[in-house]
């Protein structure tokens, strides 16, 4: 195939240098700047430095942008991808998106599958992308009423790229389900280091502080726009953890040692019914 | 020396392993089960399996057990302990215990430093011990007023033990510390996990998941305790980490992206000031 990457960034980056690494595809990168072209084109992550003219050739597109731009950069070139392209996205983010994606596939003839690989760092551009960073990662396809030749090709792709699991799912269940996994956790780790103590917690700190902060080492912008295309889900999911936070809290409060203890043990409870 | 380690679970357990392979320190192990005792002689953790008789002659106790255990045991055993050893509590809270334990020690000819080694796992026991546990972390000492050649006694057999540095402070300055970079990341672990879509989470999560429910497996008798002895700061750290969640959750539901996107980057400030 001849496949377009869109947007050379930690995970655009990622998925080409994983291509050239693990299949035969021929890729070409697009990016609106022009150094992580070069870097790319250095290392083998790309073959080619392209501009948009490379879709009309491109069996399969990449975008490897965020939400917003991912929707403008498609509808700005539905006229230029090939008929019967394959274009994915990989967005945190579905619900918005997807629906616009599909319908400028079905209008245009390409096709639209929703990809969104559930691996990332706390750094971001392309000089922090790795051929590996897929190991062993699930990979969310979403079909999204795509014929079931262009959903196989995507997961037969992504299995190559050495994802371990593949999940197949609907918008608005990725993006609940992606509220919890995954926004929670940045949400948190923002507002956890938001305590005055955090200045001052280096000798008084070990791996739970550091496990719970990780992510707050945040990239705003983009948070700042999954955060909002997916308000509902995750607004309730953060009242969710307030609920349970002011669970514990009380439990605290009120002092019962036992009755605490009770409600803690559920959490162990549930790691070890999932096995963790 | 000859130390006692009453309490052979996973710290006094690791205790125990560390004195032995980086000290020539005599050990004696006092445990309530038998296996452990058993466990500790067969892997050369401890020279003797003793009773409280061991007292007599200890010039240091360490206790690994719970808080009001360790009062207990030094109560229960007061007229036993030599004059002059000194005795060092591994607890995750100090406000409550050390001035009970330091009353004791002045009463009874004998000396009190407060000690927590910021290390864990999160599993428990002394099959869970390692004698390189501390290799790095930070460890706390609590002078409480003892004499300067005790404290000095104790911070030279920590930095001998692997721990990568000291810190000196107060069991309100301790317990203001903690109930932050350890006892909420605790109870955050279970609060998340109590979300109705956490069992449903395998192949939508990664690395965000894993770190901030890891430690939910929690050993719920020992923090029920931790987090009741240590009421008031714990609750308010709570306190204010909801704020903060609300704080970032109205930011979403206004959808002002760049008011939010602000908002976020001072995450990402915090951690960048903090070197980390």
């Amino acid at each position: 195939m001849n496949i377009v990457v869109s947007g050379l960034g930690i995970i655009g980056g990622s998925m080409a240098k994983a291509i050239k690494k693990y299949t035969d595809n021929f890729v070409y990168g697009i990016n609106r700047s022009r150094e992580p072209l070069e870097k790319a084109l250095a290392c083998g992550a790309i073959d080619e430095a392209a501009d948009e003219s490379a879709l009309e050739t491109a069996d399969m597109l990449i975008l490897g942008i965020y939400p917003d731009a991912a929707v403008a950069f498609v509808k700005k070139n539905k006229s230029r991808i090939k008929k019967g392209c394959i274009v994915i996205d990989t967005c945190g983010i579905k619900s918005k998106i997807c629906p616009a994606l599909k319908a400028l596939a079905e209008e245009n003839g390409f096709y639209f599958v929703g990809f969104h690989p559930m691996a990332g760092k706390e750094k971001n551009g392309f000089d922090v992308s790795e051929a590996d960073l897929f190991q062993g990662a699930s990979g969310i396809i979403l079909p999204c009423g795509a014929p079931q030749t262009a959903v196989d090709n995507v997961a037969a792709l992504v299995r190559k790229l050495g994802f371990g699991m593949t999940v197949f799912t609907t918008p608005e269940e990725h993006d609940r389900m992606i509220a919890f996994t995954s926004q929670l956790p940045h949400a948190l780790a923002c507002a956890y280091v938001f305590s005055p103590r955090c200045m001052k917690h280096k000798g008084f700190s070990a791996g739970s502080y550091r496990d719970v902060s990780r992510v707050a080492n945040i990239n705003a912008e983009l948070w700042a726009e999954l955060f909002i295309e997916n308000k509902e889900p995750l607004a309730d999911e953060i009242q969710t953890l307030i609920d349970n936070l002011e669970l514990i809290k009380k439990g605290i409060e009120n002092g019962d040692r036992r009755e605490l203890a009770e409600l803690l043990h559920r959490g162990k409870e549930i790691k070890e019914a999932l096995g963790e």
